[in-house]
């Protein structure tokens, strides 16, 4: 079965993140001033061949482990629904 | 009120992307080769004061539209909850 995850990595609540910073004060230059506190990560959307979701799950919590998220600097999520 | 937004900006379909690429490919030196068609893009999120969800959906839009994407190369979609 085919499966389609999209995760999220965001930066740790606890850190600075600087580029937010940068576009939260880019808003009040755009007449945005109602929109604060941005943050930035990252969206992933990947495709696993699996023969369950929780297979599939399992896998993509592997790949955010070893290579899609650093621990240190970052927190992630993620939703696996089945596509075919 | 205040609503909270979280936005998801990815490369357009019809276009390349060379990181998402490179992370498909390292997947399979991981173990992990039933993991395909991995793209990557941004997610980001940021709080809106507002008098209804409408209007905090009108101006996340605006800022997607300004500042969070670039239309020639990027998509966005959004969702706004309200937190308090």
């Amino acid at each position: 079965m085919k499966f389609k995850a999209e995760v999220d990595v965001m930066p740790l609540d606890a850190l600075l993140d600087p580029q937010g910073k940068a576009v939260t004060s880019a808003m009040g230059n755009l007449g945005l001033s109602q929109i604060s506190n941005v943050r930035i990560g990252k969206h992933m959307t990947l495709w696993v061949d699996a023969d369950s979701k929780e297979a599939a799950a399992k896998m993509v919590d592997d790949a955010c482990q070893k290579l899609l998220c650093n621990a240190i600097m970052e927190q992630y999520r993620f939703v696996v629904e089945e596509i075919a």
